[in-house]
């Protein structure tokens, strides 16, 4: 009686009252966490209605990653803001090769956008719409809402004060043939659903009466291409699943089963650490996946494969059930336009300065996977660098003066610090005075050769989640600190122009990668190129990935899934 | 340390030994159950491979509540079972409103029909294709595979011995023009997914810019046809979502948003007790939700849906965002075509004696939404019942023979019983002495006048979950205890025939129906025209649902859904 009576008041506390503050300990096994949620219930902010706005509008195009760091981290109520995308939510995108084997609910990793985007202070709103035009000349963005047979579409175009483009990018086909018709891709969460449902069609039909043995290992022959932590992980799944779950329903489908790995360089998961990838292509040797290197797809056919090997140029065709397509990205259609419109030309991806700003534009910036941070070299500037140095004008520096521009040198040309580590040196006039420089004085030519080597440092940052968020939160600070920044620069010393930089330049700050590997293994390369592997590091993974969710509500649903599946397994359900 | 040593502890067991013995106890604060899981890893099952069959093959067509009743409770390994259906899962319906928003995921409320039939001693086997085609002569079932693009149909026929047809029934449009291209239906998991992303859709487009306000209202009109247990329970559901959640996030929605409720009878819920309808139609007009009695949908187009109002014959066109039909059910083609064949002609349902068998056959049952139980009428057979008691031949019956095979007709006949109780008389002998009939012999003509009107009592099963469910258990009953009841028949008299029936005839059981009216309100009527409604009953709702789960998974899983959406409400991502 004194349970039941708790629940009926607690059930009346939360629904008569659904604005109280609802607070809910739940002692997680799995995830071995402690889940503490508060919502306080914040009041309805105003982020309807009126558009008549007076305020500089900031227009997002995005809600992944990027964007969604953005406006989660956007504080300044001198601005509005609005979210223009075709998806309303934001998608944990690293969960989903678990959403594809069904560890993980499609909904437990997709947060609306609509949430985040409550606030108290700032007005924020949401579009669900393409954008597929923009004109950065007049300062409009063209858009449309998503097709509908009944309603139509609708066009309209919203203007901008700035411009925040964050559309992502899509998967690169490289021109094969027959990728776009046959291949799955992993990119969105209507991609994990579909393979899901394919992979347990494809047992299905396997299953079928009269199904000859040839077919039968067709329907069942798995087939990931690349290589990546995205291919890698999705084979690794796929595999757990097969032999935890669907053996037990699909006894016979045993002798069948193949899960090929296709890779064209010489090792998968080649951008991490040689043990990692030892290790990687030990286990899927050892569970049986088969793992082709140095195999470059030709063709996708509707139930053929065409690959050449890079070696020996021999044409190899595999039967298939089905082919999932993991290889990278490519810059979007919308995107390739706006590169022509501002001159950028045709590139992997829109270029940005520093500062995250688009090169040739003044209130455009590009964030995540649609932009690449165009990194200035020290060769470029180096005639400038030296005579902001020398402040005497005497055509030499001294390395006393020197010392006072040390630190924007550093702060502007990071590679400059990349390269004095690697060379563990101290700082850089050890660099000037080595090796027989003891003069006190340095000319351009001994500058020019004593730094002629540090661009060699300059890196193109990875096409990650991480790399997105931290671009979108470094945006946001900027934008929440604009007053202030704009009296108080903070920035470095603009060596090409008077004063400083306003802001600091986005420095992306690498915490560590992971790739996992199935049966509860997993690969880590953490800063300081350490790395860990094995069920520990599985953990590690479990607790990050928890750690990282947009909201107290996805981290628990996913800690909740996990926690299920430990339990129950993995459904199998045509759904 | 200790708890994380713990978990460690745990976590090797269960995932090196995944055939142990797994125990976990789960206290779910918001179903107030104590779910105890135990899974005795039953060892697999040889229910693949060899399809050179001696034992008699009995083969189910349906994983629905029907099939799935008659797989889980069937125990006889004399059989070989073979399941078809083109959904290789079960899905507990009653759950679907509350997949619509989201109140349980999908996935929560399928459960594999391949676990299902995975058991220790009886050989069973599922094949994923849709039964098109009975030949009930040459007993076979003609199937084919689900379409794919890439495999192509398979086409194939599975011989019988015993067939179970199950395979439900489809949604009744009587023919309305537009219905079947206009509007979304509720039977199926995949209905409710699409249902889902289509409210949230609307919500979408009725906040892009510059819509006009008529365009708004018309997105935001939400029609349900259909005043049964789904529609008013979709209705109520949406109502919730909407207010609890969506409001919040689109606040600009409320003032166009509109409910409409389409009944063509007199009142909603009209197979429920006077006081449920009463509550229900109040309950909606205090919400907000346009209830329209005797409103017949007469046409569906594109944006607008035509009624005509019983009383005046008045057409009205209602623009809608979306209409939900859920007016009723109607046979399925393949059934059609059956019935068609054994010459049952064109009806509702295919219809069975009172043992479930299909009438013009001998080895055919039907259950479920598919069939309809013909009971036999007193007045067909009373002579037969006259001369069977009649056991002297002398034209007239000895009340004191006659006793001899009371049980029998009541067991035989149960609108016997049901007219009994009716006139609160204890038993046969009572009807048949009165009114003035003190003798002890009675003539047919006496016989007959006094059983005239028990008929009046025979009433049709209604068409749902229950009475499938009750079937599929009854049936396999049956199969279990085959041999025993070929030697020991315990059915009634065959009044038409010599000895016995082998089995008792199926009778249905009403445990009570149930109405949830939104708001934590729900309504029940209880056996014996109990009725119950408020809260509590919501709870009773809770209790039944989560108890009635066909496996502990998904009773685990549909529990902790409720409690997430306690906790986080719902979400409104467009996934």
């Amino acid at each position: 009686m004194r349970w039941s009576s708790f629940f009926q008041t607690a059930s009346k506390a939360f629904h008569q009252s659904p604005s109280w503050s609802k607070v809910l300990v739940v002692c997680t096994v799995s995830g071995g966490g402690l889940v503490a949620y508060a919502d306080a219930g914040a009041a309805q902010s105003a982020n309807g209605g009126d558009r008549c706005l007076k305020k500089k509008k900031v227009v997002v195009v995005g809600t992944g990653w990027a964007a969604t760091s953005f406006v989660k981290n956007f504080k300044n109520p001198s601005y509005d803001v609005e979210v223009v995308s075709p998806r309303n939510y934001f998608a944990f995108t690293p969960l989903l090769p678990s959403v594809t084997i069904g560890t993980v609910e499609s909904r437990s990793i997709v947060e609306p956008i609509r949430r985040i985007i409550r606030k108290k202070n700032v007005s924020m709103q949401f579009t669900q719409a393409e954008c597929y035009k923009i004109d950065a000349k007049n300062r409009k963005v063209y858009c449309r809402s998503p097709e509908d047979s009944k309603n139509g579409k609708r066009e309209f175009s919203i203007d901008y004060d700035y411009l925040v483009l964050a559309m992502g990018a899509r998967s690169n086909t490289f021109n094969t043939p027959g990728v776009e018709e046959h291949t799955h891709f992993l990119k969105e969460v209507e991609d994990a659903q579909r393979i899901r449902r394919k992979v347990i069609e494809l047992f299905e039909k396997a299953s079928l009466p009269c199904v000859p043995e040839e077919e039968k290992k067709k329907l069942l022959h798995f087939v990931v291409v690349g290589g990546g932590p995205t291919g890698v992980e999705f084979a690794a799944e796929l595999h757990d699943h097969v032999h935890h779950d669907l053996y037990k329903l699909y006894p016979s489908a045993k002798e069948y089963l193949k899960i090929t790995l296709l890779e064209a360089g010489d090792h998968i998961l080649n951008m991490f650490d040689k043990r990692i990838t030892e290790f990687a292509e030990d286990k899927f040797k050892r569970d049986g996946i088969d793992v082709k290197l140095g195999s470059m797809v030709v063709k996708v056919a509707e139930t053929e494969i065409s690959t050449k090997e890079r070696g020996s140029g021999k044409l190899v065709s595999l039967p298939y059930g089905m082919v999932v397509w993991s290889t990278g990205i490519g810059p979007r259609p919308e995107a390739v336009q706006f590169m022509k419109d501002i001159g950028q030309g045709i590139r992997r991806a829109i270029s940005t300065d520093e500062w995250l700003r688009v090169e040739g534009t003044d209130n455009i910036y590009a964030l995540g996977d649609c932009a690449t941070v165009n990194q200035r070299s020290v060769m470029e500037d180096i005639g400038v660098i030296f005579s902001k140095a020398d402040k005497d004008n005497v055509g030499k520096l001294d390395l006393d003066h020197f010392q006072e521009v040390v630190g924007d040198i550093i702060e502007r040309y990071p590679q400059v610090d990349l390269y004095l580590k690697k060379k563990q040196m101290r700082n850089i006039l050890a660099l000037l005075k080595n090796p027989q420089n003891n003069n006190a004085l340095v000319d351009i030519e001994t500058f020019k050769s004593c730094l002629a080597e540090v661009d060699s440092q300059m890196k193109n940052l990875p096409a990650t989640a991480q790399v997105a968020a931290q671009q979108g939160q470094y945006l946001a600070d900027c934008f929440n600190r604009m007053e202030e920044c704009e009296k108080y620069p903070e920035g470095p010393l603009r060596f090409r122009g008077i004063g400083r930089h306003r802001f600091r330049p986005f420095r992306y700050k690498h915490l560590g990668q992971f790739a996992p590997l199935g049966g509860e293994q997993a690969a880590a390369q953490l800063p300081g190129d350490w790395v860990s592997i094995g069920q520990s590091t599985q953990w590690l993974w479990y607790s990050v990935y928890a750690s990282k969710q947009v909201s107290w509500r996805t981290r628990y649903l996913v800690v909740t899934d996990w926690g299920r599946r430990f339990i129950f397994g993995n459904d199998s359900s045509g759904i």
